[in-house]
This record gives C-alpha cells, sequence and structure tokens, in this order.
C-alpha cells in the first residue's frame, strides 16, 4: 500500500544535512577550532504536564565554562534538536563557542530528547502515548526551561542572561523557548528556523525553487542538466537503469520512482550545504553529473565506485530517524513540494505525507496547532508578543524560505547572509568551525549578531538583577 | 495515620466560597440582573501535549452576543476555573455581562476541564496520568486558546481582540493565558488572582491576617471573641463539647481539633465574601457569635436549630472536589498559615497538606514550576515578559496578599478596592450582579478598568488588522 517511495518523500523533510553520496568532498578543515566541553546530566519528567506520571530520563548536556566570568556574563545556551546526538552537534556549532568567547559567556548544549543519549524510554520507541507520544516541541522546550534553571541555580548565575540559540529545528526551538519562557531565556539567535514554514505562511513550492536557484547560482546551467536526468531516469526501462547503476537486483516498476524520491532528497539537501562556496556539494555534485548522460546521469549520486547499487533497502529507521519521523509528521510539518516550473525536479505533491502519517504513527498532522499556539499565525503583530530575537538565515538556504527574513521590529531583527547555507553563521557539516577563509558576508552577519547582543546585554542584566524581594502588599 | 482534620485542612485552601452554616443572610437581591446565554460545545484534545493521544472530551461554554456590534468589536472571554459549573460562575459574574454591554462586545465563558459538564471522563476520576494527570494549568489555558480561536472563527471575528476575565483561579488562568498566548489573548482582567502565592514569593501568615483584620474592620473586637472561642473549644471536655453543639454521636478525642479546623476555613471564608458590608457575613457571623460563650460559642456557625451536629461525615467528596483538592495538591499550591499572632486562629502549619497530597494522590506539590514556567519568580521584570493585564483586588480579601497589588508598569495595572473583596468588582455570591448600593469605590474601580480597557482597544484593534498576507521573502 506504501512504496519507500513514500518513505523517502517524509524524509526529504529532514533538516540533517545530507552529504552526497560518492562524489568526493574535499574534506573538513583540518586543524578545528577546539572543541571541548564536560558533559553532564539532569533529571527531568519525561511528561512535564502531568502530575501523576512519576518517570524521569537523564538528558545530556554539554558545558565549555572557559571563557564565562562569572554571572552576571551571559548563558550562550544550544537548544539542540534532532540528530545522532549533541557531542554532533556542538562539533559542527563551533561559532556558538566563539560567541561565547566574545561575550565571556558559559555555553551550554542541550540534548532534545528522544535523540542521541537523552532518551527517555528503551528503543525502539514505541508508538504509544506514554512513550513516543511524549516527544513534541512543548515538552521540548519544559525540559530546557528547567535544565536553563538548574545550570544558573547551580552556578548561582541568577543574574546571567541566558542568550539561547539554534540552528534549523534548534532555531525554532529557540524561538518558541523565548516566546513561552521569557522569564528564564532572555533573548536568541534563530538561525535558519523554519517557524514559517507552516500551511498558509509559506508557498509550498519556495523551498524547491531556492533549491534550484542555488545550484544554477553555483553550477550555472545545472538546473537543465537535473532535469534532463530526472526525465531519462523516470522514462528509463528496467534494462536500462539495470546498466545506469549496476543495481544489485533487477530493477521493477517502481525503482526508477524510487531513485527519483530519494535523489530529489539527496540533491536538494546540497543546497542547504552550500556554504562555502570552494568545498560545496552542489558544485561537485554538478560537476560529477555533467560527466554522464541518460538514465545514468545520476550514477555518481548514487552508486560507490566498484559496487553494486542496492535498491532493496527496507525501510529501517534507527531511533533518532524514528524520533524524526514522528516530529515530522506532529507538529514540524513543512510544506514543500515539487512543480517542475520553478524548480528542476519531477512534480510532486505533499499529500503522500498525510497519508503516510496515518499509515505509519496513526496521528494526522495537526497543521494548525503550532502556528496559532505559538503564534505566527499572527505574524504582523509578532513584536508584540515577542522580543530580542535574530533572525538569521543563508539565502542559498531553501529553508530560508520559511524563516523569518525581514526585521519585525528593533529587536526582531532579520540578518540575510546572501552567500549562506543553512544555518552557516553557527556552523554546519562544511563549516564546522570560523575560518580565516569565511566570506565577508558571513563575517559581517556574525559581527551584526554580535553587535546586537551586546546592545541587548546591558538592558537584560540591569532586568535580572534583585531589586524587589517581592511587592509590598499594600494592605 | 490522617485525620479528617488534614482533610479540612487542604479544603481551607478552597477559593470556592463558602458561605456561613445557620446564620440567616439576608437573601440575594430579588431582581437579578439578565442572565442569559446559549450553551455550546467544542470538542478538545484530552491531551494537547500528545499526538498519540486520540481522546477528546466535550467542552462547555456558555455565549452572550446581546451587545456585540461585530468584528472588530472586542470578546469578552471568562477563563472558568473550579466549581459546580459555569452557569454558576456566570450567574455571579454580573459585572462581566455589563463589561460586555459598555464595550460593546460578544461575552464567552469557558468551563474548565473536569467541572462542570466540561468531564473528559466518567467519575470517579482515577489517579492515573492518563485521567487525573490531565488536569492542570496547561491543559487548561490550552484548551481556551483553542476555544477562543473556534469562536473567532464560526464569528468571522478574527479581527476582534479578546479580553480574558476571571477571578480567584479564573484570574490566574486569565494571567497565564495571556502570559503563554499573547497572539490570541489581547488583554486582561485578573481579578484576586493569586498568582504570586507560592514559596518564596508570599508570606504565609499574610492571608489570615488580613482575614483577621477584615474581621476587626467589619465588626470590631470580634477577633478577641473569635480567640477566646477557639481556646475555650479546644480545652473543652467531650461532655462539654457534646452540650455545646449538640452532636448526634459522642464526641472523641479529636472532635475539637477536627471541629477547630473547620471553623477557621469557614471563618476565613468569610472575609472573601465581605462585600458588600451590608450583608457581610463576617458581620453575620460576629453577631451570632456575640450572643454566646464558652466552647460552644460557634455554635451558630455549624449547628442548624433543632438539629444535631454530625461529627462523623465521612470524607466522601464530589468529582469537583476531588478535582480542586488534585489541583491544590500540584501546581495551585497556595501557601497558607496561622500562628496566633497575627491572626486570631489556633497556630496551624502547612506541612500536613504535603503529606496528605502525597497519600491521597501520590504527588508532591511542585512549588517552583508554577512560578518559574509562568514568570512570577521574576516578578521584577514581568513587565518585560508581559502587557495589558489589570490586577484588581479587595482589599478585604485574604488573598489579595498573594496578588498583584501593585502596578508593574503602564499596561500591567493594580485596581485595588479598599472596601471589596474576593472579585468582587466581576461579582461574588453576595454581590452577584452590579447594584445601586454598590460602593463609590467599588464603581470607580470598575470604571478605571472600563477606562484602561478602552485606552488599549484601539491598539489591539490595529495590531490584528490585516496588514501583510505574509512576509515578503527576500529571495
Amino acid at each position: 500500500m506504501f512504496s519507500e517511495n513514500m518513505v523517502c518523500r517524509v524524509s526529504l523533510l529532514s533538516v540533517v544535512t545530507v552529504a552526497v553520496g560518492a562524489v568526493p568532498y574535499p574534506p573538513p578543515q583540518p586543524d578545528p577550532f577546539p572543541a571541548y566541553y564536560s558533559t553532564h546530566w539532569i533529571e527531568q519528567p519525561t511528561d512535564h504536564f502531568n502530575a501523576l506520571n512519576h518517570d524521569t530520563f537523564k538528558q545530556r548536556y554539554l558545558v565549555n565554562s572557559t571563557w564565562w566570568t562569572g554571572p552576571p556574563a551571559p548563558i550562550v545556551f544550544y537548544s539542540g534538536a534532532e540528530g545522532s546526538g549533541i557531542q554532533d552537534i556542538f562539533a559542527h556549532s563551533g561559532w556558538v563557542l566563539e560567541l561565547a568567547r566574545n561575550l565571556s559567556a558559559m555555553a551550554v548544549f542541550g540534548e532534545m530528547r528522544f535523540f542521541g543519549g537523552s532518551v527517555p524510554f528503551s528503543e525502539p520507541f514505541e508508538r504509544l502515548p506514554s512513550r513516543l507520544g511524549l516527544l513534541n516541541v512543548e515538552q521540548t522546550i519544559a525540559d530546557y526551561a528547567m535544565l536553563i534553571e538548574a545550570v544558573r541555580s547551580a552556578n548561582g548565575a541568577d543574574a546571567s542572561p541566558v542568550i539561547s540559540v539554534g540552528g534549523s529545528l534548534a532555531g525554532t526551538l529557540t524561538t518558541f523557548l523565548r516566546l513561552k519562557y521569557p522569564s528564564i531565556v532572555d533573548m536568541g539567535i534563530a538561525s535558519s528556523a523554519p517557524i514559517l514554514g507552516y500551511e498558509g505562511l509559506s508557498d509550498q513550492y519556495a523551498w524547491n525553487r531556492v533549491a534550484t536557484q542555488t545550484f544554477d547560482k553555483q553550477a550555472p546551467g545545472c538546473s537543465d542538466m537535473v532535469r534532463r536526468g530526472f526525465s531519462a531516469l523516470l522514462s528509463a526501462t528496467p534494462g536500462e537503469l539495470k546498466t545506469a547503476f549496476n543495481t544489485c537486483t533487477p530493477p521493477t516498476k517502481d525503482t526508477a520512482s524510487s531513485l527519483s524520491a530519494q535523489l530529489i532528497g539527496q540533491l536538494a539537501a546540497m543546497a542547504e550545504s552550500s556554504y562555502p562556496a570552494a568545498i560545496s556539494p552542489v558544485v561537485a555534485a554538478c560537476e560529477a553529473i555533467s560527466t554522464r548522460s541518460g538514465a545514468g546521469m545520476f550514477n555518481p549520486l548514487l552508486v560507490t565506485p566498484g559496487e553494486c547499487l542496492d535498491i532493496n533497502e527496507t525501510f529501517d529507521p534507527s531511533s533518532s530517524d524514528l524520533a524524526w519521523d514522528y516530529l515530522s509528521c506532529t507538529e514540524i510539518v513543512h510544506p514543500i513540494a515539487t512543480n517542475n516550473i520553478t524548480d528542476m525536479f519531477p512534480p510532486e505533491n505533499e499529500t503522500s505525507s498525510a497519508d503516510w502519517c496515518q499509515y505509519f504513527f496513526n496521528v494526522t498532522p495537526r497543521v494548525s496547532w503550532m502556528p496559532e499556539s505559538m503564534g505566527m499565525a499572527r505574524l504582523q503583530d509578532f513584536a508584540k508578543q515577542t522580543s530580542h530575537l535574530i533572525f538569521s538565515n543563508g539565502l542559498q538556504d531553501p529553508w530560508s524560505t520559511q524563516s523569518v527574513t525581514q526585521s519585525l521590529s528593533d529587536t526582531l531583527v532579520a540578518v540575510n547572509i546572501i552567500d549562506g547555507s543553512h544555518h552557516s553563521d553557527l556552523g554546519g557539516s562544511m563549516n564546522p568551525v570560523p575560518s580565516a577563509g569565511d566570506s565577508d558576508t558571513l563575517r559581517a552577519a556574525r559581527e551584526e549578531e554580535i553587535r546586537l547582543l551586546r546592545e541587548w546585554l546591558p538592558e537584560a542584566v540591569h532586568a535580572r538583577a534583585p531589586r524587589l524581594d517581592r511587592q509590598t502588599v499594600l494592605v
């Protein structure tokens, strides 16, 4: 009933940066910024909103206090999101440490529940209200609110403002944390945070339009090649596919559409990693496919030389994949589709995702709850709801189409990086640490972010200073 | 292990106005303000924070659109709390309709989950995470956020600002609703809302100090009588108690302390209902006990003439009592104690409540979660967290000691009513509807509240007017 195609379709939503298959990348910088931390654990309720549920779990967080000068110097808190673990996020978010150093701040990286080592239940996660049902944005930001207060308390840092930061979903979490716990989180940087990625707030075709534009920007004419490649792929006979991709087993009638879905996700994700240009997977992929033609044009993206291509891979998600898929079926439901007009991909709409979510998790995406409960449905008066947030975006990143790229007030400031990619200001898989080779525009954006935080910090420090033990009752 | 005494101790926390036992009250005004409404129901998730829980329940709400002139005229939303049902709250909140009339607003009264007709589960409520565990402040304000958006949608009233109002816990809910859903609730009146009634934010003895002051204000010297009454009661022999209270069965060694606990709750609650002075139960009670002396001084408060006093009443709470007790053991944990120095009652501390909560519900009050997660722990910068709230208090009301009685900003305004009692501005059991006999101070307070709302409304209307379809993406 549900083909692998649909599974791949859903995984397209993943914001995890996907590395291009067999294209030989330039290796990461050999001399990374010193990324060291101490690991800590905090006991959290598995359900913050149910006093009769006494279950707890251990949540992991990483701390680097090297540069912290004590209160009221700030705490930079990374509101971790999905992925294989917070240590990986730490490793590719080098600028967050740079930021901490710059502000004499403590750096704390929180790990999202159900990911990495912060797993409330034994795996695999059962599809029950008392298990996977406890994975959501509200529980996650409640975890972080408690974690931040615990860190403040343990360090006598009640006077220290907290700057929450995060890229991608972590940036969305930073936004929501600031919105819902303004007494705990004083300001934030939401980098490439798709808070507007909800029905009615974003054009579902914009995401792949920008992906396509990024391909043509970094490799002029590449989108035409890609179009030809998909056209050839989808009209290929099983025999042609066998030859083109050296499949381990004979292709079936579904093989072409399955490979197509996989390639859409893979190619589009390259646009997310398109900074720095010198090592962009977009450039590498376009070069690789330019040497081929016909159905096998995408061979270099899928096939490891000397090996056959396994087209019978079963859907056997890891726990973190499953947790991510669940999120993308419930609250993190970002509309992404293709139309082959404004983008280079075969047309594909989103309806299959909802069917798949129903089938696989027995959930229907509750598309209006996030924008209504978090206020994005009323973006026009967002400035009356919150303040002191930086929304940064790399404009080569498809996610910029679902993010805030215009300032909404003096303290809700958009920072756009024309040659930036997915959370490239904080760091990413292709630029894990700040580098001497960083572009002028990226440097300027980072400087602007630091300038804004420095401008906002004195008021936050003042506001946190003890003034009243409590109000004086007049009676 | 746990005596009835402790049960009574817990019920002291109840904010439900308790009528004095056998004292003949003047009847309520014979010509009540026309209290009519239509009854509606909305389907709500039993758990807003768990996509795998598909259970729903029907939540009741009452609507009066008599005076509404359509959008952008506002919606006055009463954020109902505990009690026997929203129709009772409606009936004693007459000024809320007056407010709606004054502002050409629609009046909507929401009924809190687990109370009245808005019961998610069959009774009695089981002490399980999947049952009583779903009763809390977070679920309740999520209900109201969804209800308000549904009402707006059904009435084409997206442009209408919502003014949330509530008295007592309902006022606390109004505050939290505005804090957590600022895009949905534009402003509010939190009347007699004990949002500061948490450990470290309020003096636990203040509540009964004000109760005692109210007694002496309305019946000079009464507190001395009450002290003598408790002294005689607690030193009485079983034989003396039998005579003094005409008990149906012979008193035991626990009878005196049990009656004492019951009387503390009963007397203190009278201060909550001490407006209007002309029919104050405080005055009536003080007159009644002034005719007696010795252990039997409190006889008129407990014994119905011609009947014996049942001292063996078992603890058999109604569903709504149970739901309230659960709230008062989890999130609505207001510190109230007596010391017999600043108050007229026998000394009693609060520790027994925590023991009882553990015993009866297997919960430990999570005392820091509400002030931390809702921001009262940082009252000093509450004005940076929220805005456009009126905190009104009757200063004869003991709850005023746990409420905001000093303005915190231009738009977080305290309105104090020197001769007012518990949510007497909205209406109460003794003044269910506005009356020609209302005091000048109460009238002035109501006028000030309307003036503030009128001042705030144009900006809220402007903010809600459509300006941008969505932001323009710069790419």
